[in-house]
């Protein structure tokens, strides 16, 4: 199984992806799309044509992105519903289901606490994926929501077994 | 100038599409996407097709969208969030430039008053658009965001023949 992970932002958007074949787990390439700046309905045509071009070259046959954090600044919320939102489509046009995972449940699953740090998480990535060398904590988070969908899609299956 | 205004949603996006020629104003045709329930992902994707094929079929020249009120309800904010980058997203597709418009700026535009209410905002868009006949206020915001951007447009071009 293919995954492709996304930590979605209007500025930088993280993107990763991760080969599962029952236990082995391997980075297939990750980095981070960027929308620049000026007119925002360009910006997020940028981060889609990116995402859609990144989907043709590695063809994910799973999607997974991280549950938004909803705070008290409303304006950073909705920057981040935008971009959000076009990485939803971009992936549905894809035809991938997709996997929403909070930060707490990620963080649980890939470094064992909801509360690890970006230090801990991009520990955690670089052992569990040798090979990959994330340039920033957009690029590890979207490897870790990656692993987390690989992790929590296995359980699913192991679980199918049991009762199958 | 053929103008599409747009009230973006999640559940509901309305939109209007009106054509202005000098000082006469016409209703082109107006409506609302809706996006059904089920996965969020394919909820944004029908609502990009439906508005895609809106753009396709009545050709605008340039559109307009709401600004977003950002409130306490981040989960709220969030959702509206999603649902306005597909629609800024599938008009920077159609190679449409993108006047926003705060709800004050339009009902001060439209109707005169920085806080009228629906019912007025309707009636003075039934007004200024005869055969219209707006079937909601999702539909009838969204005309007078297209009725806005017309107006504010043939200001610019107003003062632009004075400074020429």
């Amino acid at each position: 199984m293919r995954v492709i992970g996304i930590d979605p932002g209007l500025r930088t958007m993280g993107w990763g992806v991760i080969e599962s074949d029952g236990s082995r787990l391997r980075h297939i390439a990750s980095g981070a799309c960027t929308s620049g700046g000026g007119d925002l309905g360009l910006r997020l045509l940028a981060l889609h044509r990116q995402l859609a071009e990144i989907l043709g070259q590695f063809a994910p046959g799973a999607a997974a992105i991280e549950q938004t954090f909803v705070n008290r600044d409303g304006a950073g919320t909705l920057k981040l519903g935008q971009a959000r939102g076009v990485a939803l489509l971009t992936l549905a046009q894809a035809g991938l289901a997709i996997g929403e995972y909070a930060p707490n449940a990620v963080k649980k699953t890939v470094v064992g606490v909801g509360h690890a740090d970006k230090r801990q998480i991009e520990h955690m990535v670089r052992l569990q994926l040798p090979g990959s060398d994330p340039q920033g904590p957009d690029e590890a988070d979207a490897l870790a929501i990656a692993l987390c969908h690989a992790f929590h899609s296995r359980g699913v299956r192991a679980a199918d077994r049991v009762k199958a």
